[in-house]
């Protein structure tokens, strides 16, 4: 088996801040056809500071945002050093303007590739009784 | 700036069903440590059977296993015919053993390659109350 694929950056953000601005390049612009008919959205970006073998070879981690945590393997973490340096976001979608979506919530640098959009689906998406550790609760959200 | 990335399989969708097997790599087998103690685990995968130029080209969709559903832009939809066929799926975990992971409810067909698993964190991606089109509550979850 082919051990390794290869995506396409299908955006841009372009702000980020209170409310951020993920700009969708423009020969993808007619998939957000419709995804102003759901109040959030996820997010995939590219950690692109975080793509290079040292980061990308990083195996385990203390999550040092969250006080207390302990060393965990990246897998069990929302760290941006792992294998693809992928993340992954829940937004709340403010509006959308021609090929911009303006978001509350996003958690990614500016100038980070964005390379998916999907709509957040509670029924699929939501656990809100989902366990996870304490150490989870304290610090930023991921 | 650079339009594409790569990235590596980190394991593998071994068996599907009702408790869906992941097989994690042997290099990466240690960046499990701690997910045992998550309920709920994200799953990135790679809809490989879409990994094809027409079905990469596709905007828009109607999304059929959801009756009533309009077309609607593919980044309305979860539809694995995208630019980038990455598949993302909320899973109940089982059980981990050794390098493989039990779980409950992965929408995803056996050899799937799998690129990310992360902890489900309820502050950051439960959102129940986030509005959805009514297409979205009939036929599967996603």
């Amino acid at each position: 088996m082919e051990q390794e694929g290869k995506f396409s950056y299908v955006g841009i953000v372009e702000k980020a801040g209170e409310i951020s601005q993920i700009r969708i390049f423009k020969q993808y612009c007619e998939s957000l056809q419709g995804l102003d008919s759901f109040s959030h959205v996820i997010v995939l970006y590219w950690l692109h500071l975080r793509d290079n073998p040292e980061e990308r070879n990083t195996l385990k981690v203390v999550p040092r945002r969250h006080p207390g945590a302990p060393e965990v393997g990246v897998f069990a973490s929302r760290s941006p050093s792992r294998p693809n340096p992928i993340g992954l976001c829940v937004v709340q979608l403010s509006r959308i303007d021609e090929c911009s979506l303006f978001v509350k919530n996003l958690d990614a640098l500016e100038e980070s590739p964005v390379i998916d959009i999907k709509p957040y689906i509670p029924r699929a998406d939501s656990v809100p009784n989902a366990q996870a550790p304490n150490w989870t609760l304290s610090g930023p959200r991921t």
